[in-house]
C-alpha cells in the first residue's frame, strides 16, 4: 500500500503509521522546514523525545541512522534515508502564538505548535504538553556555536526517510514561519509530499 | 531571609522560590551534577523550557547571562552568577530508570525523574511530564561533536546562582548516576548545599 498526499504550506496533520512503514517527506521546492513528531499509537504519552534521543545517539545532530527514542528510551523511528545535505535540528522548540508576538506580529499567526494541537485532536488524542519536536531541514547550526536559523541546506526535490519501529500516530507540520528565514530567503512557507508505503 | 539546606546525594526536593529570590547551589566536593527544573507557581503547566530557552538564548550553552523562559516563552529564571568553569547541559534528558536498565542495573535504581515526580507530589503538584532539566555542573560536550559525559569541571566549593523573575515552585535533584563518570571519576554522587535568599 502507498498512499501520498501534499502537506499544504502552513498546515499539519497527523496520521497512523503502522510499524514498518516507511515515511518519506520530499522537500519539493527545497526551502521548507518540517516540524516533525511522533506518539505512541496504543500511548500517546510515550512521544519521540529529542532529549532522551540524544543521550543514546551515536552523532550530535540528527541524521541518517539515527534512531529517535520515546520519553521511556525505546525506539520508535529511525532516520533510514537522506538525499539532503542532512542538515537538520532537534535543539529548538515548536514555532507558538508568542513567537510571533516576540517578531512583532500582531494577531493570531498559524504556528507548528498550533498545527499540532489541532491535528491530534482531530484524532482524538488532544494533547497536554508539546514535545521539543524534529525540525527537518532546519538550518541551526547551534553545534558550530552559532545560535542563528538559516534558509535550509537542501535542494528542490530532498527527501529524508523515516521508518517505524512501531505503531505510531506521527504529526508533521510544514512551518509557516514567514518572518525569519527558517523556510528561505523568500519567508515563503510552501508545500511538501508526504508518501507512506507500507509493506 | 535566608534558608540554606543540604540537598542529600542521590535525592530530590522541590521549594517554592519566590519573585526576586535567588538560589545559590553550592558544589560541596565539586564532582556533583545537579538536574534542576522550575516551574511557575500559579500554573506548573507553565515550566523552564529547555527548547524554547535555546531559541532566544544568545549564547549556545547555559551559562552566566541566560534567561532560563518557560515553554510560554517567559522568562523564569536568570543565570546570575557561577563561580565554575562554566560547563553546564542543557541537551540531555534526566536519568530515570529506564536509563539505569540500558546501563545494565538490576533492580530499582534511584533517578533524577522519580526524584522530581515525588517532590512535586509532596507539595501537591504532581506532574505529567519530565521537562529536559537543566544539568548544573554536567560535563557533556555535545556542541564540540563529542557525544560522550564526563566529570564535571567544576571545583570544590564552586557554586551557581540563579534568580526568579517571578515566583516558582524549583526542583533540584543531586543526580544519582553511578554507572558513568557524570558525578566524578569515583562514581560516587554527593550531597551539596543550597541557599535560598529573598531580599
Amino acid at each position: 500500500m502507498n498512499n501520498t498526499f501534499t502537506l499544504m504550506a502552513r498546515t499539519g496533520r497527523a496520521f497512523h503509521l503502522a510499524q514498518g512503514a516507511q515515511l518519506r517527506i520530499t522537500n519539493i521546492f527545497g526551502s521548507q522546514v518540517v516540524d516533525t513528531w511522533a506518539f505512541r499509537a496504543d500511548d500517546i504519552n510515550e512521544y519521540m523525545s529529542m532529549e532522551h534521543t540524544r543521550v543514546h545517539s551515536t552523532c550530535p545532530t540528527p541524521g541518517k541512522g539515527t534512531v529517535f527514542r520515546s520519553n521511556m528510551r525505546r525506539p520508535l523511528l529511525k532516520f533510514t534515508a537522506d538525499s539532503s545535505p542532512g542538515v537538520h535540528d532537534w535543539f529548538f522548540a515548536a514555532c507558538d502564538g508568542a513567537r510571533y508576538e516576540m517578531l512583532g506580529f500582531l494577531g493570531e499567526h498559524e504556528n507548528c505548535s498550533d498545527n499540532l494541537r489541532r491535528a491530534m485532536t482531530k484524532l482524538g488524542h488532544p494533547i497536554s504538553h508539546i514535545p521539543c519536536p524534529l525540525n527537518l531541514f532546519e538550518n541551526a547550526p547551534l553545534l558550530k556555536g552559532d545560535i542563528g536559523i538559516y534558509p535550509p541546506a537542501s535542494r528542490p526535490g530532498d527527501f529524508v526517510e523515516l521508518t517505524a519501529f512501531v505503531d505510531l500516530i506521527v504529526c508533521l507540520s510544514a512551518c509557516p514561519q514567514d518572518m525569519a528565514d527558517t523556510n528561505g530567503l523568500d519567508r515563503e512557507p510552501k508545500n511538501v509530499q508526504v508518501s507512506v508505503v507500507h509493506y
